[in-house]
């Protein structure tokens, strides 16, 4: 494609998004589609002969756009909200254009140096202390994985990376809660730790990891001859946002000199706020936390933030200098590979840089608290409501949910919660995600899309009534 | 950012690309740039109020672009080609306007079965078996990484998954080439081999690991009470090239029963090539292989696929499904979310479509045989005159030279060859790298930019002759 084509083509897809963003709310948020459908409707094979952008593009919207669900939808309750701020897909878009790869300092010093800047940018942004640096991650995830692996090495002495993981007396333990994200196992997998070797430590009222039951469950383990290695908390979980708290897990993890790290991921931004601060006391004595401004935060998708007390030992154990790397800034400068899985990566600050001066931190601090105001109304409104009850507590901006129509609990229940919310989500009226907590059923209301207003919340809400009612009435009905 | 003026800056930022794109050429390829220069440019804290978007493009190009590596410019021939076509600049930004995340099918259906659809087309065009499927991931070290974990649990019948490594006396090995990308040891460490596990086995004259050697390295390994796991073979080694005899190594591998993992990041764009594929015959016999388009072929980063031939064995392996991910088409759609360390994914496969698309398969590959071409050229001319040496087999669009001046060896030899790169490096005439390969170092010339056609590397033969003779004048007059 020739730079003019480029123009003519990008002109028109910068308006063809401007336009989608603007009448976002015309679409419905998700439409059904059968499995396999959009695979059926496209060529088996690869095009032999160049096609036109506007065959790609016509295809793009009869084909594809039915099969999308529309997250940055203001009646986007689901999953968790990934902002993409627009001043972010600029800052993206200049990343992409420039086409360039981070595999050392010397292949691109502006992207190491600005990834740099927004790392500490952020860090002060959080309230965090100066001894934090950091790297942008693929992933919550991956950043999780570097620190069980860095973990791993601290208790090892770094022999297991040398020799290979060894237990034939002591196998290493991961502890986390039942709330924690799936990724923790995953990656405790991935790091050969083995699932049996993660410990679910159970939770405390409010839902926060029982300090004490942990304390209790290591002692077990060492009295059979495990030993403890590191810690996941969580600040904000995935399913209802619960907070570990991290004081009481640090004193732990100090006493048995495990490796603290801290998922931050979604509910990180609202450290932005110095009022939410309490939430997350004792990060100063974590090892690693992770915080994805491409949550929340609103950068676009891959924005995983990893910070890291003791550096040195995660690029000891993370890096690599093959020859054909070496250039003659080595040891002066930092290496972002040597913090990441890859050795390449995109010129990811841009996307950050771009979001925090367009909008800044106090545009930024604005819109999160707008969030946390909006959740704790909703909260009320539910509470209010005959049948229906809050679940969760409203730590952050998720509401968690239950209608209860008389006489119905358990696996009925159940069946009726997850009936209403998938009738819901047809409607295409709004998206609501369901979850299973302490083995029942419960609808997320997570509320943070950037253009998600409170008339967006209580239109959602009188929805949310006319779904379950309904859906109750058919129930007893049969 | 109002939808108004992201079209406002939006223009403005493509009419900024196309013209990068365009007059590139009148650039330097780098600048020299101290470290640290660019972040002491940068303000120390984030910006409380917002920015105007000009305060920022502004401060792009007076502060950032001078410390930008210009990996598009056509006079770059440096580590590897790393090739943005503008078509998949435009299928990226959809992407990122878009601002879904692909954490289940259901999160969006579009994503998921277009990423199917690319996956299997990029399969077809590269020759593979119908057998072979696939997923898109960030780089080709997860790729490797997932390969090796996936060799780990085949090995121990998914018993390290669940109980964690245990190898009092067995431990797995992992076998590659000396000239095998440093993530191979980099990934078998994360996932607990550790790297006193990890064999190199040497290499046979063309640059392919020794397959002889490789079995009898395995016999003295399982005599003394180790066991192969896995053997990551490579279709062009990032330094120089060289293709394994993947054929042969399969015999091995099959024999003792490894998982063969075909790390093909680069070099895997010329199996478009018909006339290439015996390159890489044998490749139907490996379980898992990894071709980034991100890199030759076009494609934005991230955007490397791994292929696998048992898909089952690794979903299962990296599969997950807590409770706020089950939705009612579970079992009927894939989830690519088991295929990779994330939960979520970009709209990955929109760049790649637009990018096969808007070249053709014909296009892309009449692209490829041009660089191929013009590497056997430059080979040519490089062999043809006195004093100069090209020191690989040329396989695909590398050649790795030598400058030998009379009487110059060893230590010298090896400071003259970095000086005169660099020299020529900081010219900002072109960009070359430099590499070690059996201990002595020697310069890559890597072909294969988009825009770099038989006049660039006429340019770059002359300068690399004034720069090379200008520094042994002065080395010899020191």
């Amino acid at each position: 494609m020739t730079p003019n084509e480029f123009r003519e083509h990008g002109h028109a897809l910068i308006d063809w998004i401007a336009t989608y963003r603007e009448k976002i709310e015309e679409r419905a948020v998700s439409r059904t589609i059968e499995p396999g459908a959009i695979r059926a409707a496209l060529p088996k094979a690869p095009p032999r002969q160049a096609e036109p952008v506007s065959d790609i593009m016509a295809d793009f919207e009869s084909i594809l756009l039915p099969g999308v669900l529309h997250w940055q939808h203001p009646s986007f309750f689901g999953f968790f909200p990934s902002n993409v701020e627009l001043s972010s897909v600029l800052g993206d878009l200049l990343s992409t254009g420039l086409g360039m790869v981070g595999i050392s300092w010397e292949a691109s010093p502006a992207l190491t140096e600005l990834e740099e800047t927004c790392v500490d940018w952020l860090r002060q942004m959080l309230g965090l202390g100066p001894a934090w640096r950091g790297a942008i991650q693929e992933s919550a995830s991956v950043s999780t994985l570097i620190a069980i692996v860095c973990a791993r090495e601290r208790y090892s002495g770094s022999k297991y990376a040398k020799g290979g993981i060894r237990q034939p007396a002591h196998p290493g333990m991961v502890y986390t809660s039942a709330r924690a994200h799936s990724s923790v196992g995953k990656t405790a997998m991935i790091a050969g730790f083995g699932t049996d070797h993660i410990r679910i430590v159970p939770i405390q009222p409010g839902g926060s990891l029982d300090a004490k039951r942990l304390r209790a469950m290591i002692n077990e383990d060492i009295a059979r001859g495990a030993r403890p290695v590191a810690i996941i908390a969580t600040t904000g979980a995935t399913a209802n946002t619960a907070m570990d708290d991290i004081d009481a897990i640090a004193d732990v993890a100090q006493e048995c000199g495990m490796w603290l790290h801290v998922d931050a991921a979604m509910g990180g931004a609202a450290m932005l706020l110095p009022e939410c601060r309490p939430g997350w006391e004792g990060i100063e004595r974590a090892d690693s936390i992770v915080v994805s401004p491409n949550k929340w935060l609103g950068a676009a998708f891959d924005s995983s933030m990893m910070f890291v007390r003791d550096h040195e030992h995660l690029t000891k154990v993370m890096g690599t200098c093959p020859s054909y790397l070496r250039t003659p800034t080595d040891g002066k400068v930092t290496q972002l590979r040597d913090w990441s899985i890859p050795t390449g990566r995109r010129f990811r600050a841009l996307k950050l840089w771009f979001l925090i001066r367009e909008q800044g931190v106090d545009g930024l601090s604005k819109r999160i608290r707008r969030d946390l105001v909006n959740a704790r109304r909703l909260a009320q409104l539910v509470d209010a409501e005959p049948g229906w009850h809050v679940v969760n507590k409203i730590t952050l901006q998720t509401v968690c949910v239950r209608h209860e129509p008389p006489g119905v609990s358990g696996a009925e229940l159940d069946e009726h919660t997850r009936a209403w919310v998938q009738a819901l989500n047809e409607s295409g009226k709004a998206y609501l995600t369901a979850a299973q907590v302490d083995d029942a059923w419960m609808v997320r209301v997570s509320i943070g899309v950037l253009g998600t207003q409170w008339h967006h919340i209580e239109k959602l809400w009188a929805d949310m009534r006319a779904y379950a009612g309904q859906n109750a009435r058919l129930a007893l009905a049969a």
